[in-house]
C-alpha cells in the first residue's frame, strides 16, 4: 500500500460539518489548525472548544484532537485527520495569563497574539502606529514558550512580528499569508520578517484567500507556485508550508464578524454599505478541501522534487511542531 | 441654617463600609467617583454594580447614586453623598462596543481608556512605546461622547493623553494625577497635558496619593496647597479640583490586585519579595475621608479665596458633569 504524504494545512477556518470532514479526509489531509477564537470572550471561546468536543465523539471516524505530534503521525497512519486547535486572536484569554495553560490544557496550540487591531499584547497589522509588544505581550510570549504553544503573527504588526521572532525562545509561526512582495496587502509580510523568521526556525504557511493574493480570485495557480519557488529563494524550503485560509462552506455574515467583531458600530456600516461584507470568490483550483491535489501538482509542474513537495506538504509543519509543542 | 460647601472628590478607591459612607457625610462630600473596575471583565463588573445597588439600599440615608448632575444637587440638599460609578480600566468592556452604553445605563459615568499598561483602546503610562490611540479607541470616545460618559486619561501615556484630547467631541478628565513637574513620577502629567486638557475644557483632580506627591508620605500641606497655586497660574483655577485616590481602609493585597491585576506572574512575584506590595502611607493631614477640611483650610492659608476654594472644593467638577454628562 502507498504510503499516504504528509498533508497539514496551518489554517482553516471553515464551517465545520460532516460533509467537510469527509472531503478532508478524502484529500489525505493529515492535520489542520482550526480557528476557535476571532473575537470571543472566554465563556464563548470554551463553547467552541465544546463544539469540537462534540464533533471528536461524533466523528471520530473522520477526525481527531491533534494535541500533540503524536496524534498527527496516529492520524497520519489511521487516515484519519487531526484538529489542532488555535486562537486568530488573544481575546479568549481577556487579561487573564493563567487561561493560556487552561487552554493549552483544553488542546489549544495556536495563539495570534493580535488580530488586525491592537490587543492587550501587540498591535494588529491595521493599527495606524504598532508600538511592539506590550508588557503583558512580553510576559505572555514567556509564558506560551513554557507551555508549548505556538506563537502566531498572521495579523500583528511589522515591529510587533520582529519583536516576538526576537523575543520567543521557541520559532514562532505565520500560520497564514504571502509575501508583501508578491502582493502588496498589508496583511502580507515584508521579507525582512520573511527572513528572520526563518533564520529563528519559524514557519509562514502560504495563504490561498484571494485577498492575499496576486490578482486576487484570478490567480493562477502557476503565479502561486512561482510566489512559493521564489520565497524559498529568501526562507529555504524548510520553513515553509500551507496555510490556505480556507473558509469552506461559510456565510457571508461571517465576514463582518471576522472583520469588526463587535469594536465598531461604523465599520459594520461601511462594509454593507458598500457591499464589503462577502467572502472573494476563490481560484477554480482551491475551491474546497477535496483541492489541495492541485497545488501539489503545481509544485511539482514549477519543478520541485518529491522531496521538496513533501516538505511543504506537512513535513515542514511536522518538523515545526516538534521543536513547538511539548508532549511529542 | 449655612449653605454646605459642594465638595467633590474625583476619585476614591475605598473598602468601602458604612462607617467610610458615614465619614464622608461627616466630611460634609457631595459626590466621590469611585472605582467599580480595575482589571474585571464584564461579569465581574456586573457584579461590583450589584454591590453598589445593594449599598444604595441599604445606606439610602448616607448615600445616593450620582447619574447625572440633578442628583449630585439633590444630594448637596439633602447632607447626603452622591456616588459616581466610574472604571480606571476598559477591561470591563472586553471588545465590545456595545457594553459601553449598557454600562451607561448601568450608571457608569467614568472611564479610563488605559490602566498603566496597553489596552484595546490605548497606551498606558508604563509601557515603553505609546504608539497612541487605536481604532477601536477612536470608536470608543465617539460612543462615549454620545452618551455622555467622562474619557479619563489618568493612567495612560502622554501621546495616548493628548490624541484623546484632540480627538474628544467633550471635554476629557484626568481624575487622579498631579503635574509631573512637581513630582516626577511617571503617572503624573507634563505641562503640556496640562495646558491642553484646560485649553480643552477638561478637569485635573490633584491626588493625595503619596506616590504622586513631592517627599511621598512626608508631603506638607503647604507643599500640596502650593502645587495647587502653582498649577493655577498654568490652568486657570476653573480646571482643577481634587481627585484624592484615597483607599481608605483597603488592605495591602490589593496593591497587587491594582497593580498586576491577572497580566503577569513574574511582577506579582517581584512585588511580594520586594515588599512592594504595601500601600503607602498617607500624609497626616489627609489620612481618611475626614480630613477634607484640612485640605480646605490648607488653600485659605496659602491665599486662595473663598470663591476660589469654592470652585477647587467641588463647583469645578460640577460645571464639567454640565458639560459632560447628557442627562443633567
Amino acid at each position: 500500500m502507498k504510503k499516504r504524504k504528509m498533508l497539514i494545512d496551518g489554517l482553516q477556518y471553515c464551517n465545520w460539518s460532516k460533509e467537510i470532514f469527509e472531503d478532508m479526509n478524502a484529500s489525505g489531509i493529515t492535520a489542520v489548525h482550526v480557528t476557535i477564537c476571532y473575537h470571543e470572550n472566554f465563556p464563548e471561546t470554551i463553547k467552541n472548544i465544546i463544539f469540537w468536543r462534540r464533533c471528536f465523539e461524533k466523528y471520530s471516524d473522520l477526525i481527531i484532537p491533534g494535541d500533540n505530534v503524536s496524534d498527527i503521525i496516529r492520524a497520519h497512519d489511521e487516515g484519519r485527520t487531526a484538529i489542532i486547535l488555535g486562537f486568530q486572536n488573544c481575546s479568549a484569554i481577556e487579561g487573564d495569563i493563567g487561561l493560556i495553560e487552561i487552554f493549552h490544557k483544553l488542546g489549544v496550540r495556536f495563539m495570534q497574539l493580535s488580530y488586525n487591531n491592537q490587543s492587550l499584547l501587540c498591535a494588529g497589522c491595521y493599527e495606524e502606529t504598532d508600538a511592539g509588544l506590550t508588557r503583558m505581550g512580553r510576559e505572555v510570549i514567556r509564558e506560551m514558550n513554557r507551555l508549548g504553544m505556538i506563537i502566531d503573527m498572521s495579523h500583528s504588526g511589522e515591529r510587533s512580528t520582529l519583536q516576538a521572532i526576537q523575543t520567543s525562545e521557541r520559532p514562532i509561526a505565520i500560520s497564514h499569508a504571502n509575501p508583501y512582495e508578491w502582493h502588496p496587502a498589508q496583511r502580507n509580510k515584508s521579507n525582512a520578517v520573511l527572513k528572520e523568521l526563518s533564520e529563528a526556525g519559524g514557519m509562514i504557511g502560504f495563504s490561498i484567500y484571494p485577498h492575499h493574493m496576486h490578482q486576487g480570485s484570478k490567480c493562477t495557480l502557476d503565479d502561486f507556485c512561482g510566489m512559493i519557488a521564489k520565497t524559498v529563494d529568501l526562507m529555504g524550503v524548510d520553513r515553509i508550508g500551507f496555510g490556505s485560509d480556507l473558509c469552506q462552506n461559510q456565510p457571508d455574515s461571517i465576514v463582518e464578524w471576522m472583520r469588526v467583531g463587535r469594536w465598531s458600530y461604523d465599520k459594520a456600516d461601511f462594509l454593507r454599505q458598500n457591499d464589503q461584507a462577502t467572502f472573494p470568490k476563490q481560484p477554480p483550483w482551491f475551491q474546497t478541501n477535496r483541492d489541495f491535489h492541485n497545488i501539489l501538482r503545481g509544485l511539482r509542474d514549477i519543478g520541485f522534487s518529491e522531496t521538496e513537495v513533501n516538505k511543504i506538504s506537512g513535513e515542514n509543519w511536522l518538523n515545526f511542531f516538534r521543536e513547538t509543542f511539548n508532549d511529542q
